[in-house]
């Protein structure tokens, strides 16, 4: 029996899929105890944009560390603090003329949309917000009410309250603009719908399955918010820091969100760090009035300030990135093409992406034959058909061709199967 | 206009009580970015208490990182998480006798009781929570419900609901049991008190102002949740890890809680990491109804199991805590004597003591004078009236002298001053 | 001054569109104080079917005071309680193979929709009820929840939780099928819509502006709560009672609702009732949960059973009311032929018809001409575009016809004005 | 098989305490079907101050009724109305100087209470409310969410929300001004406690258990609401109209509610009405904004306004109840005396008075056998361990005293054998 059987709650779920025990990692490798490697497409559910133990992050967390740098700072201001928001400042928000003030919040992504959550209710002074059909914002119960697993809002022993969930782009089918479902029901008085505080919502959806937002589609749920004077937001958490093909996944549609909330890949190296952009005419924080202890998590800020004034410097990174979101779509368009009856679609943008299988049933074991193989990768969408590569957008050509190969096979492996299964039956 | 002006929200709370930028901290020792040295009495409001960078702790932390040991690991098995769960056992728990499993959650207090939230509301099926007043548990939604203070409550936005605030031990003063009342509240079916899942309590109230639980009360409210069939649990985020002068805050009344919060100082080195102790037969989660992201911070795991293996072999360490609190509460008692009109009191267990002013309005200078001759401290308390001591529990004895001389300094300075101003008024 | 300048609170509604002081009534006439004589057309909102002071039901009522029946009787059994249960038997549920348990609650509509939300939730242990856009069903904050007008969400001070708005029928177009979209909803299981205790729905929605739900629609609704084992509840306060052409309005569709709530016209003669009519096996109610003083108001009693066996001992009543609907349509329809870009739609079915016009802004001043003409006439809807005719079902063909010639002639002023004003703007 | 039987919903409660069919009722006496005469110490809970079918008041509705008067008039303006607002004016107001606007809501006690809830947050903008332990208010779910009553409040599947319950007067014990407690917990900023919008309050508590705050402790409790800037609400529907000594409970201790809910008595007849009195400047009322069906039930404005004529000019009627309530006080001490064990208190002021036995599990088998000896009269309390009288105010002193010696048989005849069956025990 090991420490893990007896000690750790049945909570767990990615050590059930990947029952090995690790210990190192490098880049998109990662390696059991035992010595085994892995390809890994699946980057700490996008915490790892940069890999696992970049050398340059890593040199420099590990000098910030000898020379006792402050390692747990509370809220105070700190040489690490005032190195990363220049980063931020310099690489990120100036080139994209964006003027917002940040604040850091626990690190983790759902206290940061939890403290997104006060601003946008005391600012418009109204309870209720809308989010989106397959929307993940966290499980804390203020961003649960955002969120639209029901596997995750039953494990409340509450029901979360003063959330509204409005169908999501491409949700009613081809040519329906849900926004205007949206606006229909806020400018109908009656319609049952309160006057939102403030809108979340994900231009990719990761956890509700690959979901994209159309640029067009953004830019009609900004003019509904403008309309009806509701804050956006956008949670960028998971297809922020360059995952979408550019850093914010938002850029490509030129609205301009109230808040932005980001995390996991954020600190770059996999370290807890968290915040939220907020346009400074918003900020109507008091001091404290939003806490928590490691709100200053230096570490994360040394290693963020590395990963933004290394990779967002100029635009070379990014056109990487997007030349590999290319490559991924055509080569899963590829596999697609084989089982044109069992994989329905291929989904994402970015280095977000994804195969959609008829049959939910279908992808734990292609992704377990994967890892039998040597590949990790996930599931995602309501009834886990879509299999989802997260790719570190670092990673190698030679590793994301072995890893696509892997996959193409493991596909390959189960749908023949069944299909000689269901041939046999018949 | 620093980059802090220019990017950081208002929200900032400890920046405006100690505004200087801090560089590096070593021990009990802070310093600033021109190297002058703070010796610090908050340590992380309770997240330092092997105090900063602790050198061993720190060597096992560089050298996992130079190893290319799993930084970031969801919730994967890992070795470094292996080490970490066999510490706790072999260290904490087994000789305590205590049977829990260990959930990990996002890596901050207030997400640890959101996820004791949802289990002890599933496992009774109960909505209501009791809490207690002046207690904090934290400021996402589901916690802030539990957290009395209004300046969090009122951030919100929404009033949080489903949590009632039952009075601590002491709050109707000398000699009434207030657990009496909550039996009271509970037995009568129609006192407007629904029977609560769970009471949540801390031993020793940290933000409210170091009110100590006596080992007494804890066994009888403990016997109250026992009589009305409600859970108790126990969060530990300030108090456990050998503040209180045990390990864990209630070792000391024997009660047996069905869950135990951890975080802060858990990590023993400042980084993020909280879990939740759960009693086995009360583990109900299904895999991943509680998730997050950073639930797997391997580097928190290295330097929590370098700290448990370092600091808890043996009673060494703790009692030598202890001992640190007895002189502390000494030393308190004599400045208290200096001022018997204006500190009323004298409070605390441990090493989480302070001393109580009649006036709150004073406290502010007192801090203000103390860190301008070189000492962090903070108040806390309803009204700022409590001068709290969380000093590292590894406090060498001079920097212990130190700090309380320039405490006592600062007190007579204001208190004396105050006296005058008063004098000269009449 | 008048007592009611003096006494009364600014919540008065109905007193403000037709400021004269009422004093007496008879059949589908009411009188002013001055002798002047109004024909109704609102009739109580619904509340008088069978016209004011009918002469057999005021005969029994008159007869029963006299002798002196019990008046006031809690919920104990009554004589008078008897007889309309039987006759409630007898007319209605029998012939119809209908079987429900008859829950006597406060003598409101809304207290019934209260008393049906708790069977529901506690019969399904869930929380979230589907309520449609622009339905009402009461003000008490339980039924409010489900309530879509705003000006009385708005009015609770608190947000109204555990309630969900689905489109009503035609919400969303000619030709789509809402029920399709609440079944999406259901059906994933990442939408973010629990999946609820019960469905409520009007089948005409009076506040709401006379929308009718297609009995197609209905049934459609019907499978899918039953898809979702999700109880079905019909408030047929407004439509019941023979309003919508039948009994129930839910007839026609042939659908078997879990519960029906009945109010308004029940007694017959304007007095308060209301019962919540439950399938037999969700009873669930232990003695006196539901309670309320007024809950056996035996003089509705008296009326009540007086007019359910006057007028549905056979089909003579409801086959005039269906003849008398048809006429008022085609008399809308001859309006509406006139003022073919001002009036847009002739709606309802049963004695529950209006006509809606393109400009909500016009109604008001078409109900005032009416009013001085001698018709009590009232608008609803979310932007009160819609002129509601809720003529008593008894209403003798004159009144009728001299009814509509008024409504016809105010139309007429209001909008020829109002077309020789943008005229003369042109 | 009954109809009751075949078509009553198990919700009934009284019913199921007296069960005959009653057919007619006069004064303090009501008759079963089969003729046989209870004398009636309930009276309709508190709604029959004047008795059944008071031969004045029966007259001037049968007047009405026979001349065609309004019945139902929504909220519009009749001449009924102006006749009871100006009795009450007149009657209770102007001699009381009390300056209050009438709202008319739904004809229910919870549905004034809900309104009173709605006028109270908005004035405010807060959402909390404090009510008392043992107190009752309502099962709407508003109201509920004021009830101190646990059978209630599960029934209604969802856990009520926003309200806090404080320890009414004598809770803590003699000696003990619970106004301090609640002052403490709104003083202390970190009490977890909300300022709230409102405290809603009855003097004397009916169905609580006869629990009477005494005026010190209600003019206390006014001095904690002006301190803190908050609304105090009297809940008159059960104590109100005459039934305490006065026609409001409060005028004894001189406070000057904000609000004040009426209902039970008011129409004098037994018929629905209730209202909310409100100050003229807390009268925030949009029109419409919270409505209702039943909101002008006419009848009861008949007979309401023929009651405050009748009984409200002079002394002469509180002064004759305030003669009868020491009666039946020192008639009820003396049953008590006999039985010092087993009676622990005669608790009560006014009409409203009641025994205290120290076995809740005795009072049951004494209403049983009182009701089978001629009387009827219930049971209240949390334990049900208080018998209640609630006569009508206009009981002949024959009729008064037979009751009470029927309760004295009844008393004796359970408690002696109680007594008999413990001796044989031993």
């Amino acid at each position: 029996m090991t420490v893990f059987d007896r000690m750790e709650s049945e909570v767990q779920s990615y050590a059930r899929s990947f029952p090995v025990t690790f210990e190192r990692a490098e880049g998109s490798r990662i390696f059991d105890q035992k010595g085994d490697s892995y390809i890994d497409f699946l980057a700490g559910a996008g915490s790892l944009n940069y890999g696992h133990n970049h050398p340059e992050l890593r040199d420099s967390l590990i000098h910030y560390i000898t020379s006792n740098g402050i390692t747990h700072g509370l809220d105070m201001h700190t040489t690490a603090k005032a190195a990363f928001l220049s980063a931020l400042e310099e690489n990120i928000l100036k080139p994209r003329n964006m003027e917002y003030v940040v604040q850091f919040t626990g690190p983790t992504g759902t206290n940061a949309v939890e403290a997104a959550l006060k601003v946008a209710r005391r600012v418009k002074g109204r309870d209720t917000i809308i989010a989106f059909t397959n929307g993940f914002h966290g499980v804390t119960l203020g961003s649960l009410a955002l969120t639209g697993n029901r596997h995750h809002r039953d494990a409340a022993g509450v029901t979360p309250t003063n959330a509204i969930h409005m169908p999501f782009d491409g949700y009613l089918g081809e040519g329906v603009d849900t926004t205007q479902y949206l606006d229909r029901m806020l400018s109908d008085s009656s319609s049952g719908v309160s006057i939102p505080a403030a809108v979340f919502v994900e231009c990719i959806q990761g956890e509700g399955g690959l979901n994209v937002a159309s640029a067009e589609w953004l830019r009609n749920l900004e003019k509904v918010c403008r309309k009806h004077d509701i804050l956006l937001v956008v949670d960028d958490i998971q297809a922020g820091n360059g995952r979408s093909g550019d850093f914010f996944s938002f850029e490509e549609s030129g609205i301009k969100p109230d808040m932005v909330t980001l995390s996991k890949s954020l600190s770059g190296y996999g370290l807890p760090l968290a915040v939220v952009l907020i346009k400074p005419e918003l900020d109507i924080w008091k001091p404290g009035e939003h806490n928590g202890t490691f709100r200053g998590n230096n570490h994360a800020f040394v290693t963020a300030a590395a990963a933004l004034n290394r990779f967002w410097k100029d635009d070379r990174f990014i056109t990487e990135v997007r030349e590999k979101g290319d490559y991924i779509a055509d080569s899963l368009k590829k596999i697609a093409a084989g089982f044109p009856d069992d994989i329905i679609e291929v989904r994402g943008r970015g280095m977000m992406r994804g195969i959609v299988l008829r049959d939910g049933s279908m992808t734990a074991s292609i992704c377990k034959t994967a890892f039998d193989n040597g590949l990790i990768i996930e599931t995602s969408g309501p009834n886990d058909e879509v299999i989802k590569l997260l790719c570190p957008l670092t990673i190698p050509r030679e590793d994301l061709s072995a890893g696509l190969a892997i996959l193409e096979d493991a596909v390959g492996t189960i749908l023949n199967a069944q299909g000689m299964k269901l041939a046999a039956a018949e």
